[in-house]
């Protein structure tokens, strides 16, 4: 840690899946930085590290205002985001030329990216190439990740806002799912390639004794014959049977239950998911005959800013507010993160993680939370996750539609 | 209409699908007729109409009257639906036989039906029948429907519900779907079978300049290679395409476009839909190249209480309301409507319509309210729309979740 005041630039940059909230952690930077006095100017990357590699640097300065501080309740990265994997500056530093050259084009002194598991990375490797050639750059992870999957944080910015929507769907088609004199079995799909936080979430809604019957996680091994007895059972038991389950539930040799149906990757060769939901209700309706309902979530879930949770953009816009005054305090290559504690209340302690530990680490549901028949989560899920979505939102509204941020986009020449 | 005081009970039943408003409707008759002098009861039939033929009357009075007010909030029927086809009265009287025995043991003088076009012809018919053989009571349909085709009404409750959360949705994956440095098309499927209004309704977000780019709706004949063609040209041109498509698309020959990946049919015969979304996101994904999601937004579109309108829970609530009022003063054989002026600010004035001209008959969108491509929707629906959907909803929240009602259902002796 320097404890001299550095005097420059900075920039933010988005990157990887939105979120609700990811634009309150880059208005939290935004704003912080625009009011510090050694920083002199404030860019948004458009579309992340790709565009720093192209140039394209927006002014922040020539917002509004108002329009900036609506970042805290619209969806989706308002900079643009990314998906580009950046190479290792030891095997390849054609990038990394690139970034210094704009760097010090626009003398910019503090990077901060916005993003999951492989910005974080590519935050690391930024970090780690600028140190290498000496220049004095301070960098900064601000997490965002609807997957709850990144290391040694207790959550991640945009888990709760998605885990909030989601319990309160399953409220929803729980009460619609049980309207009937005819039962029915409602399987839903929800995000999350390899954690099961997001499915795990929907047990929320079993507060108030709207929760799915059954929780099926990719923490563990998939079977679909107990699945199918699992569901079965219930069925018969309460003439109703409401399922959660993630997209990345897989068998024990490893492939995923979707697999058969999907083709392409996305840039990281992640395999891409979908139409799980629709092929296990196929599976139920040929072994039950009852009606079945498959419901995928799909986007819905990672951008419903009109339900987020008040805690999660509170903390959202924190963590950005942290990593400027820390950057500017001295420190470099950490992310910022949360120590909370549930004991007397929920409390939430903002905390700094070396990028080096963080990056491209998937912290997981502990197996400890996952009942031992593999269909459900403990109670001390529900203790961990339900703090999280409390709070009063009050969403900016216009004409009984959100009210999102416009921004100008004016490039820096 | 007689004007002698009615004295005796009421009964309400809840029938077909549900929607985010029909338990204001419900509650609208509840309360009113709890606190009418000449209704000396106040049952809730479970299940509709199948409720009353087993004799499954619940006695309103001994519900907690906070739980009752969270009606308002609360989606999906709480009373229990059915979706029982009833017999023509002048076929088969055995159903009505049976009905007006139950109607007699229990002194019932007032029937409030709470549904769409199938329940208003079932609400029809026995009205017909208790003329038919001199037995006093006031009949009354009670509007619902997200579908919004009820014959001669304005709008129907329910609509500018879900018309306001497919709006809100459109809004925020339109965010979502721009966000990345490469395009992407996204095909979002709404409710609709043979009319296009909730599709429609997307069009709304556009208010915002987050609107689909087409829409596409079943009063007029879909063509494939048109579709893919207008798509294809958005995505050439702006690098990404977001599109409204209904269910109950079809070609000229009326076949459903979703037709060949489905089977079975609900109790009414008609065909059950859905998978379309997936269906055309192959198709243009074939076409394209381009990256391709759709979505289907399923029963959240109808359940979400939590993103209800205002506006719309206020007239929900005054249906029902204004049906107790009416039959008191009564009238008899009618279903409740709204008249509406949007010249000078919006108003509704709640009008009587005969239920024999309601019955069945599918109010669609009308044909100059379509642009003439047939990919898009006029300026006048998005002035008859947008009104529905204002309003300040005060939800009833509890830890970050809604607060549902919960009614403990006691059966009458």
């Amino acid at each position: 840690m320097s404890n001299n005041k550095l005097i420059g630039a900075a920039v933010i940059g988005q990157s990887g899946g939105p979120s609700s909230v990811i634009n309150a952690s880059a208005y939290g930077v935004i704003k912080t930085a625009l009011e510090a006095d050694c920083i002199t100017a404030v860019y948004g990357a458009n579309h992340g590290i790709v565009g720093i590699l192209n140039d394209r640097l927006m002014d922040m300065s020539k917002e509004d205002p108002a329009e900036l501080e609506l970042l805290l309740h619209t969806p989706s990265s308002a900079l643009g985001s990314c998906r580009y994997k950046i190479a290792d500056p030891e095997k390849d530093d054609t990038d990394y030329k690139r970034i210094l050259e704009i760097f010090k084009k626009y003398n910019i002194r503090y990077f901060f990216y916005n993003g999951g598991n492989d910005s974080m990375d590519t935050c690391n490797k930024v970090s780690r190439y600028m140190k290498s050639v000496g220049y004095e750059c301070r960098v900064f992870g601000v997490p965002k990740t609807i997957d709850n999957d990144l290391f040694g944080t207790d959550h991640c910015p945009g888990f709760a806002s998605a885990a909030k929507y989601i319990a309160t769907s399953f409220m929803e088609v729980s009460r619609d799912s049980h309207v009937y004199d005819k039962g029915m079995i409602t399987i839903i799909e929800c995000m999350g390639r390899h954690a099961g936080w997001l499915t795990a979430a929907a047990s929320l809604a079993g507060l108030s004794g709207d929760g799915p019957d059954l929780i099926y996680l990719p923490e563990v091994d998939f079977d679909m014959d107990r699945f199918v007895a699992d569901v079965s059972r219930i069925y018969k038991e309460n003439g109703n049977c409401i399922v959660a389950v993630s997209e990345g539930v897989h068998y024990a040799d490893g492939t995923f239950v979707s697999e058969a149906k999907t083709s392409g990757t996305d840039g990281f060769g992640h395999a891409q998911l979908g139409g799980l939901a629709a092929r296990l209700a196929d599976v139920v309706k040929a072994a039950t005959g009852a009606k079945v309902r498959g419901i995928e979530l799909s986007l819905l879930q990672r951008c419903a800013a009109h339900c987020a949770s008040a805690t999660d953009i509170e903390e959202s816009f924190n963590s950005g507010k942290t990593a400027v005054e820390a950057a500017i305090a001295g420190e470099t290559g950490k992310m910022v993160g949360f120590k909370c504690d549930r004991e007397n209340g929920y409390k939430c302690e903002y905390v700094l993680f070396d990028l080096e530990k963080v990056a491209n680490f998937e912290q997981k549901v502990p197996l400890e939370w996952i009942t031992e028949d593999h269909s459900n989560v403990t109670e001390d899920f529900i203790r961990y996750c339900a703090p999280l979505i409390r709070g009063d939102l009050v969403m900016p509204m216009e004409n009984g539609l959100p009210r999102f941020a416009k921004l100008k986009k004016v490039f820096a020449e």
